[in-house]
């Protein structure tokens, strides 16, 4: 049997009408604000209107660490939506947008996978509504207006060698990682070293995801800390005086949008934080409209559980004041194969014993998951290969740890496939069971809030971070910093900073290698590892084989 | 009397919905790609479908030498556009888009003034729909990959020292005139010097403009000289392969921006090149589109008539296909009292005899616009502080130089005061008496075509170009390349390329500093002055003041 690619399903939707999908939402044709005909932005005027309703649920789809064989997180939230529809409840889905220069390295993705898509794909991969290229204009224009007070007297006595803030741009350009910039003489200013980090790694980026409205966006826009003086005193984006225009750049960016799943069922893909130097959620305005717009508001967390639905909780639900009624950890029998040490070639065969091997990793997320208060729901992202040994051996193991796993093949069947998934959703988040809370207090210490996510998340003894690190955080305490939740970027592979350690490792180390304050963000990040904010492309990029073909379709981006 | 500022008359506009402005050039709703309700794209299957169409009449207004006193082109353009649908003719107007970058250093401009514009003004003074931000991500794309094609071995040979692709950012940012980029070690790439300029200048900008349709435009990407190898071998963009992934990039930029005047006739604003290093007119698209539509289109070019109606004829007319049936000339008395010598704050008062004194710079526009087989028709944009003795002196002189001048009242009254020059300029179209003609062949060699624009539009005396410049010339007629049009770029100010001499000189120089090939756009650039491609922000950049007010408006934004 072969199946089609998602590119061929995406291009067989039968999309409706956006306004038809913002009928379904209560959304009037005056504060729908259409961008072509499938896709459409929501006015400010009609999410103030509705901030009186009743708030939703909110289920929050969430994965173990991810292994090269793919769990499909994004797909079990398009499919757990559509399934929510189909069993009559009023539900819709909440994801991030994507960047569009990382798509001329690599293939750019589908929104989900098979028949559960969020479309229109080839716009989501392009230039979508617009608003990734108003995070970069709203960036450079504080970048240039950083140079522009140096050059014309520098009255807040900026430290030139201490300009902490980058430029950037939505594309791979290792060029720009390391740039000296204001070179030709006096009248360009005067020369230091900078760089460009791509777009989605802005702190406008992170900010625009965490506010509740243009006042709180241009508030913390103007908390941005964008330099030093040689005293060390903080150069606040606001003393620059850009954080009015910034905000006028992002008006309508910080609408969210509104698209359809190939089910037509409402879907808002709104912002794209890094997952690693940010939080990874889409925007807490998205979400929140969804939850004043519908009963069910299904949304994901970036990376596996241990990063992702932590942040998620830490910082996202703690920030917005919202929480979720359950969890849903989406594990495939694949991911467990790899897990439990097979190989990525050997993934075809049935394995009962490492499927098995592998489920601890499993277990630790979901041990994890209910220390935030929250019911789990384990979902088996099925896969045409998955024997039914392989999958009993799942279910098996999560209900010994005190779970229920349910396969789901909206991958294969659209909502057909994820009824059932659908069913127990609603009935645990109708249960009102949860009593969320974040795993630690704002009042806690910096340090200790990494020692807390190290230990009870990574499962590690220790966190090792010299001096020089911890003096840092206490002087970010005294100058006021110390009430923030903390944002971890280590790697996505692993519980530990070790991306080979698979599994559920125990006794090891989280080392420290740096720590920023995000301060418009409103976060503390803890480095501990690589980060990468500016990709390269590839020997052969993706771009060289992207082109318009006799149809004026768009071939090679996917 | 007091008079409302262009904001105040844009805020009290009473669009109608833009379907409704479609539905008069008769798109149907598939076709009209809505950006919120006031903006719209015309897809490119509606522009296939109309092809077979008959031309309506090209209406070129363009203008004398601009002086501080301000001439008003685009607003008479948008007035005579109403005008002609007052008196029942089937119009629109075609103008350019505005750069972002630039309003955060001084105010942005409105499209008009008075009650001659064109709306929604803050959106197309913001990111409108996003055009100029896909140019520049085409841009950026294939510097991306020009330094990836370096830095992964370098087939080409590209002499790290000869790349001519430089990158570009829609923001007025001096600090990244100049900038050696791929510091930092081995995983960064080859240092070397390069910068960036301002995005409207990009040669994807003005490709964009001259291109016919997608395939046309991937074919001039595909001819961008981004480098050479030390044997001065150019390498082309097609070489990189970067031409399809950048036409996917610019696919919707492409579709022509449909929006309204404040009468509700219909406007296409799309593409901005620069007026100087490219041709400075609206796109081509968006132009024959126009004409395929209504029966009258109105269109402009930048600067006045011996740079921007020179370019829109000897390079957009050319390339096009497309020829002038009218050009409107618009002049006012308040900038022939100053180019009679009268300073910018005398001008309140009545002065016939400087009015006279400067009129020579419109009689030898007049004369020139002739020279290309077009009749002209002189709007005078009439002023309320203008005196009747003022506005008589400059038509006594226009008829006396073999043209007609006629007032036009649209800023202060809309159609109703354009209609007078409407009638008249209908008339003129209608009576199909234009020969039209580029004042140079195709086949002419590059230098003579220089002298030939510098003789007979600037009425200098001689071209000098060094030894250099001329062998120059004859290797790229050698390469092929001795068929393309020259693109001048001189002070806007006056004939020559002197700016503070006024009128209309005789016996002068003109110096050619250097010469550019843009083998995309097709067209040699002549730089004859200093031609800055990235601004700087003024010491009290615009937004320092720009924010939303507390009902949602922008403020500081004009």
């Amino acid at each position: 049997m072969s199946y089609k690619s998602d590119i061929e399903i995406a291009r067989e939707a039968k999309k409706r009408p956006i306004q038809e999908i913002g009928d379904k939402l209560g959304i009037p044709t005056e504060h729908l604000l259409p961008f072509g005909h499938d896709k459409a932005k929501v006015s400010q005027n009609f999410i103030n209107s509705v901030q009186s309703n009743d708030d939703g649920k909110l289920i929050l789809v969430t994965a173990i660490n991810p292994t090269p064989a793919g769990e499909g997180k994004t797909t079990t939230t398009v499919g757990l939506g559509d399934g929510l529809n189909r069993i009559g409840k009023k539900a819709m889905v909440c994801i991030r947008e994507a960047s569009l220069g990382p798509n001329f390295g690599m293939k750019g993705g589908a929104a989900g996978g098979g028949y559960a898509q969020i479309v229109p794909m080839e716009d989501m991969n392009l230039h979508f509504t617009g608003d990734f290229h108003a995070i970069t204009s709203a960036h450079s224009l504080l970048s240039a207006m950083i140079d522009n007070h140096i050059y014309w007297g520098n009255e807040l006595q900026i430290d030139e060698r201490r300009v902490a803030w980058r430029r950037v741009v939505d594309m791979n350009d290792r060029a720009l990682r390391d740039i000296v910039c204001s070179l030709g003489g006096v009248s360009n200013g005067f020369p230091r070293q900078t760089g460009y980090d791509i777009t989605v790694a802005s702190e406008v980026m992170a900010i625009l995801c965490l506010s509740n409205n243009l006042e709180d966006l241009q508030r913390r826009l103007g908390d941005i800390i964008v330099a030093y003086t040689r005293e060390r005193t903080p150069i606040y984006c606001r003393d620059i005086g850009a954080d009015g225009a910034m905000t006028v750049l992002l008006k309508d960016a910080m609408q969210p949008n509104l698209v359809q799943t190939l089910e037509n069922n409402p879907a808002f893909v709104h912002g794209g934080p890094f997952a690693n130097i940010a939080h990874g959620c889409n925007s807490v305005i998205a979400t929140k409209t969804a939850m004043k717009l519908v009963d069910y508001v299904v949304t994901e967390a970036g990376f596996g559980a241990d990063l992702g639905a932590e942040k998620f909780m830490n910082i996202k639900c703690r920030k917005a004041g919202i929480a979720p009624s359950v969890v849903v950890l989406v594990a495939t029998v694949r991911a467990m194969k790899m897990n439990g040490g097979v190989a990525k070639a050997d993934l075809g065969e049935e394995n009962v014993s490492a499927v098995e091997a592998g489920c601890p990793n499993l277990g630790r997320h979901i041990e994890n998951l209910k220390s935030f208060g929250v019911p789990v729901v384990v979902a088996i992202n099925h896969f045409v290969t998955d024997t039914d040994a392989e999958v009993q051996a799942v279910k098996d193991y999560v209900g010994e740890h005190g779970s229920e796993a349910i396969v789901s093949r909206h991958w294969e069947l659209g909502s057909e496939g994820s009824e059932a998934l659908a069913r127990r959703v609603a009935e645990v988040a109708d249960a009102d069971v949860a009593s969320f809370a974040p795993i630690y207090p704002d009042e806690m210490p910096l340090f200790e809030k990494i020692e807390t996510i190290a230990k009870r998340i990574y499962r590690a003894d220790e966190v090792l971070a010299d001096k020089k690190i911890r003096q840092q955080l206490r002087d970010w305490e005294e100058a006021g910093y110390g009430n923030l939740p903390v944002c971890m970027a280590k790697t996505q592979y692993s519980f530990s900073t070790d991306p080979n350690l698979r599994g559920a490792p125990t006794g090891h180390s989280v080392p420290v290698r740096e720590v920023r304050l995000s301060a418009g963000a409103g976060f503390i990040v803890v480095v501990c590892g690589e980060i990468m904010t500016m990709p390269g492309l590839p020997r052969q990029p993706a771009a060289l084989t992207i082109g318009l073909n006799a149809d004026g379709e768009i071939e090679g981006l996917f």
